[in-house]
């Protein structure tokens, strides 16, 4: 992860155009993320790779650390920034809205619009963070899951079936294991270049970053 | 911690024209945090008050959290991710700066300038975090922290009496308990009007507010 300073540029290989973003739906902060890293991506002629990934194995099951809205003085701290932060980025919060639910049918449908539909996985996964967070249904249920993704013009029955299938679970599951041999823990993340960032508030770090080519 | 919304300020009570900076010498972020907030207040005509706390109360007794640089995943990309943010801020950081060292003797320093030498307890924190952070001097050593009140021309002797009785221990234990009353965890945190922004990071957030009164 050490950062390769872009000092001659005609004999670097060629830097891989694409931007990583690791998120779970569980986080909030990955919505807020989500909803800026394709115009990001725009204004540095970059493709997003859009890869879910899940909290509870990397803070959970490798940190073995509790989760943050549940610890005293910060978890207080982090309902009410969450909320302080969707109003900063003009985004309607659900006061009805469920935390820590069991986000991988969401997931694994991102997942496999990435193999079916990959120009519309982003599409996908700013529809799901929405309706969740900001509609307040549970994309827990394989059932909204499924009608957000009709909803967005995706074929249902083609996803239904897949999403009941071994492979799709397959490819999540490598997914999650390859997000944390790169060091990926926590909600979102943008790794471009090799280079991580992790926050919502590093988006403007990346932007220099990408500006720059390092430091 | 509810955001009092600044709707119509002719009936608002007047606002507090301080900053209240809470930070641990342990902490790097707290030190880039450090080098930035004077700046930020002067750009706003308020003053800094400099508030050191112990993260080993907050971070260790109250939330039982096992500190972040210990963690696996999360610990080496914080290592990184300080040495990224100090050539960022254009800061020099030092290869043999001590991590996790015992701040209580810095931080009642800044306790003592704050009552005795108030004008100079930000130039203090800065220059205690400079010694440490960036030159490699063990600010955990009493006697460090005599010789860096004497380079910025503030009465060794007058400290170092003071430093070795109750009254500013007895204050700096009392500033540690009032800075988790008002729900203070991290290092940097910054509390204006009653409105706490954890995170350098969030220099940006704190700057909108004070611009918008709040939102």
């Amino acid at each position: 992860m050490i950062a390769e300073m872009n000092n001659s540029p005609a004999n670097e290989a060629p830097t891989d155009p694409t931007i990583e973003f690791f998120f779970d739906f569980i986080s909030p902060f990955g919505w807020f993320a989500a909803e800026q890293i394709g115009a990001l991506a725009n204004r540095f002629d970059r493709q997003v790779n859009w890869r879910p990934f899940l909290l509870r194995v990397t803070v959970g099951a490798i940190m073995k650390a509790t989760p943050p809205l549940e610890l005293p003085l910060k978890g207080p701290y982090l309902l009410h920034d969450i909320k302080r932060s969707a109003r900063y980025y003009g985004l309607s919060f659900s006061e009805s809205a469920r935390f820590g639910f069991n986000s991988v049918s969401a997931a694994r449908a991102v997942r496999w619009a990435r193999s079916s539909s990959p120009r519309h996985a982003g599409d996908l996964a700013l529809a799901l963070y929405r309706a969740h967070w900001s509609s307040g249904r549970d994309i827990s249920d394989m059932e909204i899951v499924l009608n957000v993704i009709d909803d967005i013009g995706l074929p249902r029955d083609d996803a239904a079936r897949a999403l009941a299938g071994p492979k799709i679970k397959d490819a999540f599951r490598k997914d999650v294991e390859s997000a944390v041999e790169l060091g990926v823990f926590g909600s979102p993340t943008f790794v471009v270049d090799g280079e991580l960032f992790w926050g919502v508030d590093r988006l403007p770090m990346l932007e220099t970053w990408l500006e720059k080519g390092g430091w």
